[in-house]
């Protein structure tokens, strides 16, 4: 492909409007060629300024506009297996927002399709797995110089929960990063988990489980320990440490400017992701952009989205019974290696 | 009292020879008059140019040698008990090394012994309360400032574990610390305890279960995570978060001397808790002697040690379980406000 | 303009090669369409796998190639006049890698033609301009919350100097950066400039005077002092502390990835300016295009190239002869606002 | 010696009334027997609660006092001289705030009458040498694992400076704590002195020039810049870097608590010397009793003292003149080493 890869962009919200802006600003090689919210007015709103860009309310409309070779999912998740279902049909590649589907039996629809298809056309936005401190851990990780994983020690930290947030979405929507970034990190599938709850706090809302410590036992005998913290009130905060047999490497206090005043000396935490991951969410697109040119998927796979999806519905069963829970996965498609 | 107060220390192993000569040295205020230990030979190595300190091999006669007006005891843990009641018998203040005793049971003994005494004689060796960070910490809780303590990420790691540690020693000696400075830093008690253990690090002695994630819950409904690793490799390593309501607090990653040189920027990790602790034993010893001229005892009481006690046994039977197991404290006797 | 901007690449050295690897790669709207070098197998190998793009053996033939919309000027510094004054006289953007020209004379030449033109199409090569740091840094002075800057402190050190580098060029080639970096900070010119030679490093090449202590004083009565160390023998490191009537602000020191193992807690240092500023430079070649399409310069100017080269010789001269040397601008004209 | 040292307190202001607490409290083997102060009732509320020492209007009186052993100065610098010759004369080891006089000829005499004496009995209050991170960066430059020191880069602040400061004692008093420290962690004299003058802050009193940037060159060829700013308004922070041909060396930003709540990540910044240094002060003393009770004195010396004195003046010159000043030693006595 010589010239710019056509993309149509599913959802023109928060995350939708965020991408249609990377692509064609700070990711080249792509440009948006279609836009498709019911909200119609909204999507115009997130392509003023572009012209040529055709804005449609059904996206399956989008997907037959002219010059489209690629999708970028970020409509609700409710929309996902269908938009996903009609890029395998079409051979178009696609790059879905997490999570794959709203749960582990349409996720594993989709996996299903694209394992009869025989390639990978799909990859989850999974970003973490392009941040540069992450990457650095995997590689370092990968190297065997510190050793085995025993244990992985996470932090994640929200400002404040977006309204209807419940107390298993502190699971399935935002533990399930941490989910993806365990299984990629140490390479392994996560195989039981247990949730404790102390009392909330007051700066969550009423009948809001929060914060949660969530644990996960792996197939490699690692223990996974993430703090979920959705009300902390200060910051976005997202940690990580992994503790080896011959040492540790701990990411995610990156640090940038320190302000001596009046008070202490000071760092500033960012206060939201799209901040935070500004250029992991570059590099993922980048790299799909790049994959997508070649007609092809790569990065986290669909497998990795139904995955997710089953470890988080056993986290809410964990969470609802006060147990541990062990996690049970199809058998994986020879596709995801 | 005008003059430097006279102290007996039983057993001259590791410990006790560094209080010997802390003693004298950066304490002031008292003076060893008397030291036991079955063993006279390293007793006399350890009182080395110390004219006029008498060894004995039987800790009783120590404490009745002339000028003893307190006792610090720092033999090993079995010979703990009949020490602490040999001292309250005599109204001498004691300041006992950690475990108070090996067990609950004469843990118990102990307590009640004081209680029918009516005042606090015994201290008992938990250090980190008087380390400069940990203080800043309980007095930044203490404050309400950041709010309610939600709660605790604790990593303790040591270099390589003496021999004969055995798995529950894990959480009897080593987490038997973060179960104290957990009970002090939040002012309750723990109610449960779960055991998670990751796959065996191959730097750990064959058929040792290190490390190990302990968890603890609290009555005021914190919970309490603590990663021990008693084969870390690389380091003397206390490290604790408290996240509360309004904001997080982190004591332990104290940075000292920073050196960049080829392979990055380096600092220096202490390698025993000796170096890491050299401050806090100083003014625990000092805050001990301060308290005992004036014929009482402060700081952690005879029931802290008795609460740990009770912990690290409900610890060792989650830890050969594999269950939450609940922690069940006797009553607890006034003179322990 | 709708399509990507057409640039021609003069030089196909380290930094012009890497240009042309970023234009089309991480920086989109652009697409590199002339690449000259009079080693035209070096220029041949850098576009490799670009089929489409012409290569030149000299500069001159590039910025008439067909399809050249602007130019980015990676030749040896000695080339830079003519190339400038050719984009000016074609009226293309350009990109200029710093210094401007070999010196001041040369440097007022080409601010003068630009100025004549009456519109700016010169950007100069100040990269860290555009790196977060010293973006954050720069907003956080402009904001005034410290007050007035009273001092910086600048560090800059390379792990070794390339061959012939001589001790004058510590200060033109290394601390120009240094250089427009204090008068961008500050919004002021430098009037005096003083250096002290510590005794050479062992590690230093015979005869290099290395390190420095650069020393200016500007217009606004601050004073800026810069070690340059250029064969520090662990790493490319850039740091500055920005000291101010209320408060200090410190960047460079940013942390990424802390590994403990043993020999104590360490984080790596980069070893050069590519991967240091890798997404500065991305910025920087971003912000131009976008300028360039626009048919216009923003950015670090050629009145900043001059300016440089004319603190940078004073240095020299203060270097040579170990005195206060003061800094004489020429006027500056109006289009530099 | 089998007793507590006997001292006598000169001056029972903020540094005396802090020494008397020291002494008999943080530090051992010593007492505390006379006190001597003009306002006598400012003596008689230093040692309140201690019975038995004797309070005198006049310095030599309680020199004279009975069980004096040994003299700590920390009266007004004008009456250093009369002390520490009466201190001499009488055989009594000294420990002597800085400065050690007010100027470098009365110091040079003090210097002479112990050489004449031929034993050294006086100390030199520079407590930097006994803080934990100056011992630890002077034992990594003297171990060469660095190689040759380079460069000395250190930051001296103050929140405020007390009624009366001038211009020179930004010199004089504040920045001879860095005189001395450079002059001890190289090993080398002092040679030169520089001194550039940004700007007053707005927030110094009328006339005071501060901040400064004093620059001195040593006897082996080291650069040394010393950022004095004793109204910085934010903290008292010493901190220094040691550059050196393999690496470099920093101490200073020693890091406790980090408290993570909204507006960032922070921590505290020490308000005042006597807490950032209270450890080293208590190393101070209590190396000196240790020296006293053999009947002699170790660390810095008088001839350290009056090396910081002459430096000093030549530093007060450089400031009024803005040139370099040279600096010119008396003989350095063989006592002295």
């Amino acid at each position: 492909m010589s010239g710019a890869l056509g993309v149509a962009v599913l959802g023109a919200g928060h995350m939708g409007a965020d991408h249609i802006r990377r692509i064609g600003g700070t990711v080249g090689g792509a440009r948006v060629v279609a836009v498709a919210d019911p909200d119609t007015a909204r999507a115009e709103a997130a392509v003023a300024g572009r012209p040529g860009v055709r804005v449609h309310g059904d996206a399956l409309a989008a997907l037959d506009a002219p010059g489209v070779e690629a999708v970028l999912v970020a409509s609700p998740e409710a929309a996902h297996e269908e938009a996903l279902l009609a890029a395998c049909a079409r051979g178009l590649p696609a790059l879905c927002e997490k999570p794959l589907t709203p749960g582990s039996a349409s996720a594993l629809r989709v996996v299903e399709a694209e394992a009869r298809l025989g390639r990978r056309l799909i990859q989850v936005g999974f970003m973490r797995r392009y941040d540069a401190e992450y990457a650095a851990l995997k590689s370092l990780l990968d190297s065997g110089r510190l050793g085995r994983p025993l244990m992985l020690h996470c932090r994640h930290r929200n400002v404040s929960s977006p309204p209807h947030f419940t107390s298993s979405m502190l699971i399935s929507s935002s533990v399930s990063h941490e989910i993806d970034a365990a299984r990629w990190l140490l390479g392994q599938e996560i195989t039981a988990v247990t949730v404790l709850r102390p009392a909330p706090s007051s700066g969550a809302p009423e009948g809001l489980l929060d914060p949660q410590l969530v644990l996960f036992e792996t197939s490699g005998g690692a223990v996974v320990d993430v703090e979920i913290f959705v009300n902390c009130g200060f910051g976005y905060e997202v940690r990580c440490e992994a503790v080896c047999e011959h040492g540790s490497a701990q990411v995610g206090d990156a640090r940038a400017m320190v302000v001596r005043s009046a008070g202490g000396a000071r760092e500033e935490v960012p206060q939201d992701y799209l901040v935070r991951f500004a250029d992991a969410y570059d590099r993922e697109v980048r790299a799909w952009v790049a994959a997508a040119r070649r007609g092809r998927a790569e990065g986290p796979s669909a497998w990795d989205g139904y995955a997710a999806a089953v470890v988080a519905e056993a986290g809410g069963a964990a969470l609802r019974d006060g147990r541990r829970t062990e996690v049970a996965l199809e058998r994986r498609p020879a596709l995801y290696g």
